[in-house]
Order: C-alpha cells, then structure tokens, then sequence
C-alpha cells in the first residue's frame, strides 16, 4: 500500500475532497525499506518483497527477500515482537485476510529460509507463489531434520493467542512427523480452539486461544470490478488507441460468508484481557494481492476493510488511551492513478502496460494503470518509501521519516521490552 | 515529485539508510490534488497538470488543466497569495529552474486562460509545451483587447520583488503593442535590474526588483546519465529479455555557469528587508520535467539541487524563527523505483515502458521505470497524493491529510492576510 493505492481508494469510497480513516490519523510519516541479496548481505535490494519488508517490522532485522524472520546468507533466526511480547507475559494476536502462513503474518509468527514453505508438503520443490512456481529448499527446517517444520507447524506449535485468516489448505495436510494428524489437530492439541466459518467465529468460548481458517489460502476479496472487469492491454484498431470500457465496482459474490477485517479485528480486540499488555498484528493482504493480479476494484475493497478495522482499533484505543495505533505497509506496488484518457500529452498514446478506466460515484473516470512487468500473470512491487500513520499518546514524538526496522523499535519501546 | 522520487533520488544521494534534507523536517503530510474540467467544472478530474495545481496553492481555487490563476469554464481571475501579501506591505519572490513563465511560477504571478501564452507572440495558434504543440487561445488576454498580455508581460508589468530563472526567449519579444521594445525593456521601464549570467547576479544592486534571466527556457539540469544515458525500451533478442546496460549519474556540462537553485536561494532571502513580512516560492522544476524526458539522473540531481535550497531555508528559518518553510509538489509522476531484474517474478519479463538501471554509490542495482505512455515523446502526471513537508513554529498545528488548496489558507493564517 502506497501513496497512489491510498488515492485511488480515497477518490472511490469517498470522494477527491473525502477523508479515508487514515486520513484523520493525527500522525504521518515516510518509511524506507531496506532488504539486501542473500549471496552477499552487503549489498542493497531496493525493491522487497513481503517477507523480508514484515521481517524489518517484526525483528527490527534487515533480510533478503523470501525470508522469513531470518538473517540472509547465514539463516539465524530473528526475534520478534511477538517473542519478545510473549516472552514478557503478553497477550499476542495476529488477523490477516491472507493465509496465515503468508509471508507477512508468517513473518511475525515462524521462522525459516523461504516463505513458499507454507505447509509440511510444501518444504522442498517447486512451489506456487503469486500463480507461478518457485524452486524452494527447507529441508533443514523439517522436524526430521531436527527443525521446526513448516510455517503452518510452527504456527500451530505456537504460543500466539489469536490466529485469524486463511489457510486452511496448509493446516489441514498431514504433520510431518505424525502422518494421521493434520497440523491444525497439532494446533488443537497445543491448545487452539479451531474455527471455520464467521458463525463458529461469533461463537467461540472465552476461554483458549483461536486459529481461525476461513478459506483454503487467501480470503475472497469483498469487490471486483462490473462483470468481473480487470485492467486489460489497449488495443489499437487501424492504428487508433481504443481505450478499455470504463467500469465501476461491485461486491465479490465469493466474499458472502467471509468474515470482514472489521469483525476479525473487532473479536481480537473484545478477547484480549484489557488488564494485560497486548500486540495484534492485522493486515489487509490483498491490497497488495489485486494489484499484483491487475484488479483495481479488489485492491479499493480491502483498502475499505482496512478502514474498517482501523475504526475499530482507534475506537478501542479512545477507550483504553494506552494503546498504539500504527497503519503502515510492506512496501509500494505497481498501480498508478492515471489520466483516463492520457491527459495533456494524448495525441494517440496509450500505457504500454494493463489499463482500467474506472466510474467513481462522484461522476469522475479515473485511469489505474499497471505497468511494471509485461508478464501475463503479474505485476511486480516498486521500491518507494511507503506511508505510517499512528493514533494514540506517543505520536507526537514519532520522527517524520524512519527506517522500516525502526517500526519494531518504536512497538518494543511502546511495549517496555528490552531489544 | 512523489516518494517514488524522493526514494529513487535519496538511494542515489545518500543511500538507502540516509536522510535527505527533508527527511529531517518534523511535519511531513499527504496532500490531495483536486481538478475539474474546463467544459464542465462539476466534473472532478484526477490527474492534473502544474498550471491547476500551483493555482491551487497560489490562490486556493480549484482550475482545470493548462489554467493559470483563473476559474475553469468561467475565466474569472483568482487572487494569488503574492498578490495578497503585496496588497500588504509584503515582500515577494519567485526562484524557480524553470522558464519564469512555465506553470507553476506563472500560477503565483500571472493570471491567463492557457499556460502556453508565455510571450506576446505566443497568444494564439500552435504553441510548444513539452516537445509538443497545443492548440492555444489567449487572444481575450491580448492587450489591444484590453487584456493584461502574456505571462512575460503580466510578470514585467508585476511589482513581485525577485524573479530569477529562466524564460529569456519570452522576455525578449516585442512588446504587443510598441515593438520597438522588448518585454524585458518594458520590466526595466518598471524598475527591473535585469541579470543574465551567475556573475551579473552576484553582482546586483541592493536596492531594485530583480529579473534573472538564465536561459532561454528552463534552467539547464546538473546532473545526466552517463553518455547521456536515459530510460529505454527493453529489447528482446530471440525471445529473451536483453536488460538495458545500468549506468551511473555524471555531471551535465550544459550545467556549468547556470546558478544553482541554492544560491538563487541565498541570494532572495539576502535581499529582503527582515523586518517585514516575505513570500518566497522556490520551485525546483525540472524533477519533473526530466521524468517527462524518462531522465532518471536529471531527476536525482534536481531533487539534490532542491535539498541544498532547503538547507539554506532551513538555516534561515533557524535564524529567524518566524519562518515558516513548506516542501511540497504540483503532482505526482510517471518514474517508479523497480526491480532491476524483475524481482521475484522474473522469468523473461521486463517493463512494457521505458526502463533504465542505475549504479548507486552505495554498491547497488536501481530499475527505474516509466510506463505511464508509449509515447516516444514524453511520459505523463500520475494523481496521487503528494508530501508535504514543514519546519518552524506552526508545524505541530499542521493536519497529516490537506486538500491541496488547504496550503493556501496556511500561508495566508501564517501572513495574517484575509481570505
């Protein structure tokens, strides 16, 4: 999530003169990413992915990308927050609507040397990622090996009290070791009351930690453009730019049953002991997600879902004025709020990449384009600084500009925790 | 200039965990633009050009595109702060890279219907702007039609204390309605010294307007690609990605003897009279148009030639605690810090636009990307949310979110003037 995403969602939910609940957070500031290559740990990575971005937030460590929670070359294991939370009797938490074993919530939750390591089938081989196979070795994470096993494992084998995603596939698969146990009857064993469906979720007793699975990987988006429309290649006919329909957005049929980031948030927020220290990770995932797959009106739904949790977490936090609030992303990505219509310079031009032309309420036409990567399955992260945004009795000490690693400094200081 | 930017160029200047001058200021926010439509200003637009977005800022309306200080549709005059602050007492300046006449100088100094009107015999007909023509009407400005002439004149005919940048080729036109003399005749007429050169500028009288010429039009920039290397389509020979050579950033020769945004800078602020109140706008231009251009390096030395202004705004505010200095931008871009190499979804595909690589100092690898046009002229504006940047008393007041027209009313509750 970054600056353009913020607009274009800001220009659709509420209007070019509106105001996203981000937008009133009283603190702003701009976020360097830094990542380094794996074959030689001096050298800079300017544009990251989500595992080694989430690792700077949740470690305070600077990694290379697809690690997860891991020092690059040498593959230490990196503490985090979480640990540290944990460590000092603290509540812990982690609402997603990606699989929880995804790169971000994997990164405050496991450690290994590559995110693909999702479930115990998972550990070596070509892996999916992002609709493409990826060549993955964790054997020496498998508990045969001595290891902790697969990010599902070591979620499940965790101490984190609340879990709520997707993921289910990578739960559900035979443990390693005991191949008549699935990991979530491990995590159930561990302790983990284990939840499906929003109904179960609106039922859950008081008392035991949650893993929630609410689909097979990453939950179903809440919209998608008209008919299912996406940013599309222009075509010239005759030599003439014919520029795409322009579309609005509409509900995600697929999403019914789903339960929100809001209501995640909100049953997070009502089971953690009010008396006790506490750290909830929560993440908006496909916001990233549908601009990889080039679809404007899924990324603007989950920057909505954002909001939505995010009033949830300031109303908590008006109530109980010791909480931080901190919104800010893994890193910048591909779309761009563009001219409809190539703008002044349009004499016949046309972006060479994917272009949506989307209707916004207030009866504009607003260009998204997409144009990263000339690939037919996905767009690619760019490499800018990328918003924080913060609520609570702090903020006005926060710097303007900070390093991502200095986002886990600011929670380990919120927290009282010693680095 | 947007984070991308500010991203791209602070990895080239000092690296991806140093500061740039305005990392340091302690207020950064976002601001929205905002745009409608000549033809029917109910219509909101996204994606604005400079001469819209600096009359947002000069005067606190809301224009269309290619507008100067007048209302989109109605063309009625929009009262800029330099105007406002002059009607008080106050001292005024422009110090810009670009032609004194281009958009955004022209927005706090001139009222006119089109942007390309920069001379008298620019009014009417095809009209350079950006390497293209434009179909140009500003015969209702003439003055044999009672209007106030072309941009060139309105700033002679102005009593704006400071003008230094470019735009000789539209101060030395004839004058529309006595040829014999020159738009720049007609500035001496009204008390103008005029300099053309570094030496002539530090060489000037203390007591007298100032009009700087440096250059026919914008401001030669300091820093290129080596060899002149700019952003390229990627080649593909039998089928395979051929990445185009990475280079790094070297003095522009053009460059030699043309004053450096700083020291324009220093010398304005030397010449106002402490006692009383100033306005001083400060823009360094060509971050902009060398992203137009596909210029990564113009853009990075631009953005440095920016900072060393800002350190001298800075020291002087420090001094002079009653300053208030604001950094922000017209508009977002076209540039996108990329992977090198297409990161993790590399597998023979590369950007669909213009892509170069940059060897940073620091021992890294830098895609910057633009592909907003397959034009080969000229990339366009992006629409999203820009910085804002403050240092001195009032920043603790500042809100993190602005309407871009909002930066008017802070310079005008800073000034004391009335809206």
């Amino acid at each position: 999530m970054d600056d353009q995403q913020i607009t274009i969602a800001r220009i659709y939910l509420v209007g070019s003169s509106g105001r996203l609940s981000m937008d009133n957070m009283p603190y702003r500031g701009a976020v360097q990413i830094q990542s380094v290559t794996e074959e030689d740990p001096s050298i800079p990575l300017y544009v990251s992915d989500s595992a080694n971005t989430a690792t700077s937030m949740a470690t305070g460590g600077i990694t290379s990308p697809t690690r997860i929670s891991t020092t690059a070359g040498t593959d230490q294991t990196l503490v985090t927050i979480m640990e540290m939370a944990r460590g000092s009797g603290m509540q812990t938490g982690i609402v997603t609507t990606a699989s929880l074993t995804d790169a971000t919530p994997a990164s405050f939750g496991a450690h290994i040397n590559q995110r693909t390591c999702q479930g115990p089938e998972n550990m070596v081989g070509l892996q999916r990622l992002g609709g493409r196979e990826v060549m993955t070795d964790c054997s020496h994470y498998l508990k045969r090996n001595g290891g902790p096993g697969s990010i599902s494992e070591q979620l499940a084998a965790s101490s984190i009290d609340i879990l709520l995603g997707g993921g289910s596939e990578f739960f559900d698969q035979a443990s390693e070791q005991e191949p008549s146990m699935t990991v979530s009857d491990a995590a159930r064993l561990n302790g983990y009351q284990i939840v499906r469906s929003t109904t179960e979720l609106l039922e859950l007793d008081a008392d035991s930690k949650i893993l929630g699975l609410f689909a097979p990987s990453t939950l179903p988006v809440r919209l998608q453009g008209e008919g299912n429309a996406v940013a599309v290649k222009i075509e010239r006919v005759s030599g003439e730019v014919v520029l795409p329909e322009p579309f609005s957005c509409a509900p995600n049929p697929a999403f019914d049953g789903t339960p929100d980031l809001g209501t995640m948030t909100e049953i997070a927020l009502e089971r953690f002991d009010r008396s006790k220290s506490f750290v909830l990770m929560i993440e908006s995932a496909s916001i990233d997600k549908q601009s990889h797959a080039r679809r404007p009106c899924g990324s603007i739904g989950e920057v909505e879902q954002l909001n939505e949790a995010l009033d949830i977490a300031i109303q908590y936090a008006q109530v109980n004025p010791e909480t931080l609030v901190l919104v800010t992303a893994d890193h910048s990505h591909a779309a761009q709020l563009s001219s409809p219509d190539g703008g002044l310079l349009s004499q016949n031009f046309a972006s060479p990449g994917h272009f949506a032309r989307i209707r916004t309420p207030e009866g504009g036409l607003m260009g998204v384009n997409y144009a990263t990567n000339d690939s037919p399955l996905a767009e690619y992260h760019t490499g800018s600084q990328i918003p924080i945004y913060g609520f609570g009795e702090e903020v006005d000490m926060l710097p303007s500009f900070l390093l991502q690693k200095e986002i886990f400094s600011i929670m380990v200081e919120k927290l009282g925790l010693v680095e």
